[in-house]
């Protein structure tokens, strides 16, 4: 497009996964063009990384980056942070000081004052800060959300929410493998391990769904592999702010799962459940009726999955396409940034606050268990 | 066969729904014949009962018909009780006084005391107690069972059990729905509702495949239906006495789901996940390997599969010879006990002990609850 | 029940599948009792066979045991004829000549000529001739074929139907299997191999269900196993009466397959697929509706599911069960035929019309494939 | 990238679907930047859709595109041609005499004698005739194809192949649906409809993945909807080279499906399934042994799957990525072209020969259902 986004990037070089992640949910729907980058705290790396992907600006580190794109006519408009969690504060403070809206992937921080402080800092700044919770890009998810908003459920009563993996059921982080050795570094990852790499997602996303706050949690963290510092297994009772029940399941070690998060939601008039792997379908049931596979694309999905579709049904759109929507989003709220305009009221992406909420959360999740698993409020 | 065990039945009259599963479970492969009944504690219906099923013996009570049965040279040897919870106690411990072995429907009994008192008298009169979790009948639950006694998963890490229905989304216990009214009614359930109809099974299905006893549990029960005197969804957290731990879910609200029984269990070599509703296969993953599809009656079904397993696999079996398998291996016992003998040491069904271990957990799990979702130990 | 209906049984030695099946079928619901048998063509063996499950009376040949039992006062009403298909038509003949039911495994005779005097014969008798097409006893078939026959899924235009299996794809029948051995050997099977032993419950499925008959079929038949006298695979075209158009794949060596029976059809107002595989669900499709999942036991399927359902929704139901159906529809009709009364218009089990026109179909498909696959007319 | 490749667009205004997909699949990995196109074959339309997408270059029609490109320095390299079938020769031509490379979608053309002049014209000016069969992109398609090469299916006997949709169940085409329309319409189609629009991908996959040609088919192609001029299904049975035996069905009015587009395949030592709705997963069953689900990004997937694979397991990738793995391995044939060398032997996509053998496959299939359904080689 004609007037696509000027972007930078922190973090992502050579081998990262979220980094290539974020550059094609970037480049996607031809809303945003990358312009510059610290892709590596290694400078050599990182000018290696920018040379791979025909980057025209290359800087040592986001620090340098910040001030230097500040000052140039065509500098860059937003930023996407993908460093690990630590760098996270630091990396988005420095670029809304300087005026540039952030794009940071999640959890926001590692405690709930950073991210209390970049939630203030981009409102003083008038600058967005959007926290890629990924999975609510999907469009059977806005469709369910959109079903519960519209009381096609009743009363919420139940909620399943889980996010369960097997890639850490042995300890391959003390043979070098990258990804997982910062992921269990409470350095590098903070106080939660499985908890705060995907239990946050599932979390984000139950609120997402049910557009109901958790109140209170009972968290059961467990690391199962020798040595491991960080949990690897996490069961959590859930109560919501209406009196609906939850539960909670994140696991990185129940071998046979790759990437299964899955919400299940039960009302008085109806249940739903949706499960990422295969994203493009929701099963509904009303209830005395027969259970409906309600399929993106199709007449049944509505207007708010419709909007974030692109392709016919039974064409899947997979987890790039879901990044690429948070971006989408983002860029129609920075378009209506720069024209001093609020953006289209059914622009939906997660923000400062969905991601302070995901920091409390992975904060109390940890304070419960280390208290023998008791009840926190959040 | 020419030596059919001679059977008897109290409850189970018109319109119940258990008593019926009972018979033809009883029938399917021709180990019993069923000769005596008291059908029903209304006398008029107990003999129209009978004359329906053609029964050789009508009584109008349990306690007489223990008696009578007792008397005769061709009383019956066995006798299967289907009444509503709080007559199970009554009922079994008559039968056991006189000597007949009883096979009774679950929970065992209402509170542990009345569980540990039949347990000592069928002790005491040398008489098989056996109780009805019939989900441990089906093949591809004896073949997980067996893999995991065989170490194929590793030691356990995780146990994810669930028991969701949806047919008492509604307060239908108050317009006169008969398994629903008693169900709901303290009086003649007990003090667990949910936990206590479908929870044990769960809870049940959950020790006998990994062969771990839960040592703590922290259960949140609620009603969530308007004027439910018992729990209609029960979240539960589990401590097993190796370390491992799991969740628990039951409900009977979870709109769409009709009779929807799983187990997930993860060990640090492999998981597997079965579900009652498509109960002829068993999902299995060892690490780093594609997950498999065992089904029953195929060549990868292990030995415990397919020694009750009736025909090949494509041809499914279901509920009713899973719940047929529990009454041929009873058959099994009572015959071996004809002879003086022990069953052959593969012979397997629940027994008093496992009445009494899900009896206490149901008491665990109202505990637990009313004292604000803590911890307590079984 | 107390008028149990006395019932024999030609074949079903040790070791014999269907036989077995039989039984259980017959058992299930108590409508039946058996008392005499023919159980093998190996006398000794039919002798054993009979002791091992307590049978009344046996006899060393069929020809025998239809004039002894006819001259009984209590002798056998109804007979069921379990044996290699050769010898379904003379043992058939001598029971129906004797006024004696006849319930006949599939397919009716190996000839169309066999098949049209056991249907005469039958009518001048008055007596029962049923096939056990057994797949249409499943509660969600019946569901399905009730559907079509209201117009819900409109003017049918496309049929799919198969029934793979993978048993033979090796030359078992060449080291003993017995069972691979007389349907692989044209002489106790016909001159169809897999499209009779399974193409036809495929092809009678198809007309059940739709209501509709075939009018000329287009078919390729293949013996892929080395040294094999019988098709193990084959593809058809079919046509029907209607213009609607139609593939059948049938297969005993398409590996992955255990009895995957399926059936697909499509109307100008909806669609609907069924496998037997997992029986208790239809997916049902209304033009530009969601998909619906209907399952046995859920108020979304009808009355013609209903009447032929035993337990609840999420209570499987399986192979055994369906099978039991025909057994109680045809105990129905031989009550009503006691009573010299028509059996309600609901009963509905496959008759000797339809095994005629499935032994019609494996002449036709036969005769269509050595002709170089060219259409050949039903 | 630094060396992205100059791509133009015929066809693909607004509105279109398949234009839309290729600008996605050539932006995804960022291979390729969009200089150039003549985007509709109406003027105005043209420069709007242009000016939507802000394009450098507009024209009023190919043939003036062809011939300005070519004059230009940084004129495009390829072409991308995405108009109605009737187009895809003249366009095709008119580039490659250019020396312009062509990435024509499917059908190539509508007659055999255009497509063989394609290939010629392609040969003559040593440029890269690429046809989008783009279901071959997915990387378990690309697996299923390296198993069988391996030999581990061993010699394959039976291929099933379906392509059903449901969304031509009405005549949609008489009340303005564009994409209807022309599709329907033998003057812009050709003489397929159903069998050309998506038969054609079915047989292609079927070749692709078995490596095995078809010798004939005898196909019955019916036109079910009122006042439809082309099929809109087709039943076809297919002979291979080796001997297998194979069907085809290819529908668009099976209503419930939307884009099922799938393939079995049995050889004498396994057998295989993929669904291209859930493309992620690949169902393998070695002879005797359980089933394995076979995911992409998974350590059972192989080189083959993983060299054109983007993100881990578990997170799906869908019909734009495989789309776009066509153009990526496009990309790498232009480059090895500017070097003068030829691609890596493990790029593999769709040629003027598959589109030609795709031609081949609709008149064949059309002229044996115009003669009757008959037997017809290819």
């Amino acid at each position: 497009m004609a007037d696509r986004i000027r972007l930078g990037m922190v973090g992502g070089g050579r081998g990262a996964f979220i980094g290539y992640v974020h550059r094609i949910a970037a480049r996607l729907d031809d809303d945003y063009v990358l312009c510059a980058g610290a892709l590596s705290s290694d400078p050599e790396r990182a000018s290696e990384s920018a040379a791979d992907i025909g980057l025209a600006r290359s800087y040592a580190s986001y620090a340098e980056m910040a001030e230097a794109e500040a000052e140039l006519d065509d500098g860059i408009e937003a930023v996407a942070i993908v460093t690990p969690n630590h760098l996270h504060f630091p990396t988005a403070k420095a670029f809304l000081e300087q005026g540039i809206h952030v794009i940071c992937d999640k959890p926001l921080t590692v405690t709930v004052r950073e991210a209390e402080d970049l939630m203030r800092l981009a409102e003083e700044k008038n600058r967005i800060l959007a926290v890629t919770y990924n999975y609510t890009g999907y469009p059977m998810v806005r469709h369910a959300r959109d079903m519960i908003a519209r009381g096609e459920l009743g009363e919420i009563r139940v909620v399943q929410a889980e996010y369960v993996q097997d890639w850490l059921a042995e300890p391959i982080e003390q043979s070098g493998q990258k990804q997982a050795a910062w992921r269990t570094d409470p350095a590098q990852s903070g106080a939660g391990g499985c908890i705060g790499d995907i239990g946050t997602h599932a979390y984000h996303l139950a609120s997402f769904v049910t557009g109901l706050e958790v109140e209170a949690i009972c968290a059961d963290l467990t690391a199962f592999v020798g040595g491991r510092r960080l949990d690897d297994n996490a069961s959590l009772l859930l109560r919501f702010e209406n009196g609906a029940k939850g539960m909670l399941w994140a696991s990185q070690v129940a071998i046979g799962n790759e990437n299964a998060l899955s919400l299940r939601v039960y009302g008085d008039k109806g249940g739903l459940s949706w499960c990422q792997e295969h994203p493009n379908e929701l099963m509904v049931a009303a209830i005395g009726e027969a259970p409906q596979r309600i399929t993106r694309g199709s007449q049944a999905a509505g207007e708010a999955a419709e909007r974030v579709t692109r392709i016919p049904a039974g064409h899947p759109e997979g987890y790039l396409e879901g990044f690429a929507t948070i971006y989408r989003e983002v860029a129609q709220a920075i378009r209506a940034h720069r024209d001093g305009a609020a953006p289209d009221s059914a622009v939906s992406f997660p923000t400062g606050e969905d991601g302070l909420k995901g920091v409390a959360f992975v904060e109390a999740a940890v304070h419960s268990s280390a208290g023998g698993t008791v009840w926190v409020e959040l």
